[in-house]
């Protein structure tokens, strides 16, 4: 059975790219980061949708970026913005980039990938309503797909593993249309940059989010703040 | 005054380039790792070769790539091959090979460069003596560059952080002939794959390093098993 690694944040993206590639037929091997993130809420989502997906198995691999700050995702000194609009969101780079963050996320999927045979990585990145994101676009990822052919033996060999995003075109409610048809368990994602008993509902990953669903005429399952 | 981001395994090839670094003008912040490698020693080597040399600032990130096994250098179990040719080194992907541990260290050095507004990451990669490596060859640095390019908000602004590969065509005799003008201090350094009291003499490491000195009619300083 061929195998892919999922790249698994928990929230509604990489959720929805793990049962894409739980569709096209791979045995998927998620992989969770602990980073220094401000919460670990999302990581608690990470597993229990890996356990509804039926993941061979999750990895949760553990570092610390936050000892060199940088981010509004890792530094609590920083505000995350809130009631952007999606205008603002993607006029330029946001407070929440962390540098490098993907390249290093993409690495050790690609560790893993080679260690297992794996002949895919399949990843969450959207260049539409993320594309302030240097490391989110398709020019970036297309880098990546080159690092993986000659930086490793299966590449090498000429068998590359392939990076493979199925998210990247996509806007947000085409997402969730796609999610809904592959029976994603939307109520067990966590897409909020803060890590409250609820969802805060204004930052820039609640307000896509929920965007998405109202534009379908559907409703997100859970529960916001506000 | 322009900064840089050193790799720093404590080896002679990895403190040779931060020598390098230091002599080209380079403020240098040393980036070492303990990713589950076989033994410690060749970090109490970066610490103390970092010291001597004047960095800014020496860190170590940690993370666990021996979980995944799929190299001599984190698996026990693997043997460490002893006495070989160069024409063996050279002729396939060695056992000590790492899946992805360049590409890991590179994206980790890149998120430390973006903070500190670093222009460039010297890394003392070889494509002569360690060209079994697939992340070790020129084409592959590139493709990393191309990563830096895009990947960051630097590079996105017009201001790629340059990927410094110093070693890259020169044979270890050349390597230790550039160190010895620099005034590396050999004896603090460590490029045994074994951890033990003494180099041990016969692994690729230790074999490649001795030649180097032999071919200048140089003594290492180091003191070797056998």
């Amino acid at each position: 059975m061929r195998k892919s690694v999922v790249l698994l944040s928990g929230g509604l993206d990489s959720t929805t790219v793990l049962y894409q590639a739980r569709a096209e037929g791979y045995a998927c091997y998620a992989l969770s980061f602990e980073y220094g993130q401000r919460h670990r809420r999302e990581l608690e989502a990470a597993a229990q949708v890996a356990g509804r997906a039926g993941v061979v198995e999750h990895q949760v691999v553990r570092f610390d970026l936050a000892r060199w700050g940088g981010s509004a995702l890792t530094e609590t000194a920083l505000d995350i913005p809130e009631h952007r609009s999606l205008a603002d969101m993607t006029a330029g780079i946001p407070v929440t980039y962390v540098p490098a963050r993907n390249t290093i996320f993409l690495s050790f999927a690609l560790a893993w990938a080679e260690v297992l045979g794996a002949e895919a990585i399949h990843v969450g990145v959207n260049a539409l309503d993320y594309s302030g994101y240097p490391d989110c676009r398709p020019d970036y990822l297309a880098a990546m797909a080159e690092v993986f052919r000659l930086g490793t033996r299966q590449g090498r060999e000429g068998r590359p593993i392939q990076v493979v995003a199925p998210l990247l075109h996509l806007h947000k409610a085409e997402i969730v249309r796609l999610g809904e048809t592959l029976g994603v368990p939307w109520a067990a994602t966590w897409s909020c940059y803060r890590g409250e008993a609820m969802a805060c509902g204004v930052c820039d990953a609640c307000l896509l989010r929920r965007q998405g669903f109202a534009e379908l005429g559907l409703t997100d399952p859970l529960p916001y703040a506000v």
